[in-house]
């Protein structure tokens, strides 16, 4: 049974969550349960677990993990008792030697007893708290590649990916304080202005429409982004891993403020 | 050639190592080096190394990794480059089947190829901080076992080791704050007040001498302990591990400073 979903109904990180696993919500989940923890997802084989988890350790800041669940669980038991990390994102991706092979929408079929799942904090988790602030956060946002180097751990190594966001210099101040109170999901920003210092691939995002010149009014701030750990197992070009989809994130019971320093 | 350690020499890291290395320092870290970053040292084979790094992730708090090392790899290249973790410690514990078997000096000839070995933040780190804001570190300090559960990760679980400190009402408040800015290095106090509640054993202290009662003018404050994941691979029985003999920590080229939110 399919009907329309209210979008007071997916105010709720269990309404997103069931929405998602029936097939109701196949899109972004930004904007979606605002105030609650949102993270990425990456999935890999135990035998690549310890390299992964220690590259996540190496770059606290861009990797920030919140939770990583024992082999062959797909259950978040501490961030979402009851959920699925099999069924419970809008849209996976799918990766084989390294190349995005499909994008689905359950990876029931996928899962293997091996599998060690590991959520990720998001940007999008202080999307609440900026707009409480009165930065908007809904537009002018991409994710994109640098030349800033991560710390390697085995085979998982690669450049930093950044969240850029567009703000005016007032709301840029704001956002560095307000962001600074979430160390344990990206913190502070790591760059702010002129995207060549970092060598920021404006032409080719990663999210994002391809960027010419940044508008003079404009201040770009930069964040260490929870795409990177994805794109150094790319870069492995491991034999099998499931990730979220780019924007379709899993949306967790916790409520983002208690993840900010009081 | 031995001779005399000028208190000022021991200001300096690398002084302090060499000091160790060479065997003219051998007693406790606390107090050396003040205002640089203090490790636990924890040394365990390979076979051990996720679950255990794991065992951190999951109890951040109370382990907060600051370096892991490459497999085989004495040298914390990122916290101290061209340091040497078998000899520049003052002392360490060497562990069979979870059980103390002795105190060494210098575990060159104890260290193997498979060995990881791990640095963990200690409450030592920001005893400068709280010095510059008027708060004595040097007396009334403890490490107590308590009844609070660490989230078990594969074989490594048990309670979660504490700091007790007895502090006046203000500088509790003052150290409360100061802590709090240091949320790689322990954070925030965890506990403050009655030691019942958690069950702290001051009978029986890892560190410092037994309490019978606490006296009424005394606030005491509780942070997480980095002795705790030596405690729970003590538990966990496994077959070596070599950690630093408490008190006796690996000091950093790094300042507290910088691991301090600004």
């Amino acid at each position: 049974m399919t009907h329309e979903i209210a979008t007071d109904e997916l105010a709720l990180p269990k309404n997103v969550r069931l929405a998602c696993r029936d097939g109701r919500q196949t899109g972004t989940t930004r904007g979606l349960a605002m105030g609650y923890v949102q993270c990425n997802l990456v999935i890999l084989r135990e035998a690549y677990a310890y390299e992964f988890l220690l590259f996540c350790q190496r770059n606290q800041r861009a990797c920030p993990v919140l939770e990583v669940m024992d082999r062959g669980n797909p259950e978040p038991t501490r961030l979402a008792p009851g959920a699925d990390l099999r069924t419970d994102l809008p849209r996976y991706a799918l990766y084989r030697q390294g190349r995005r092979q499909a994008d689905v929408r359950d990876i029931t079929d996928l899962w293997r007893d091996d599998f060690v799942a590991f959520l990720i904090g998001s940007g999008i988790t202080f999307d609440q708290a900026l707009e409480d602030a009165g930065v908007p956060t809904t537009t002018d946002r991409w994710v994109l590649r640098t030349a800033l180097p991560t710390e390697p751990a085995g085979r998982f190594r690669g450049p930093m990916a950044v969240t850029m966001r567009w703000l005016s210099p007032e709301h840029a101040i704001t956002a560095t304080q307000v962001t600074a109170r979430f160390p344990f999901n990206h913190g502070a920003p790591l760059h702010i202005g002129d995207p060549a210092v970092i060598r920021a691939d404006l032409k080719n995002p990663y999210f994002g429409p391809p960027v010419d010149k940044v508008p003079p009014s404009v201040v770009p701030v930069f964040w260490a982004c929870g795409v990177t750990p994805q794109e150094a197992a790319i870069a492995a070009g491991i034999d099998v891993m499931i990730t979220h989809s780019p924007g379709h994130g899993f949306v967790t019971d916790r409520l983002a403020r208690d993840l900010a320093t009081p």
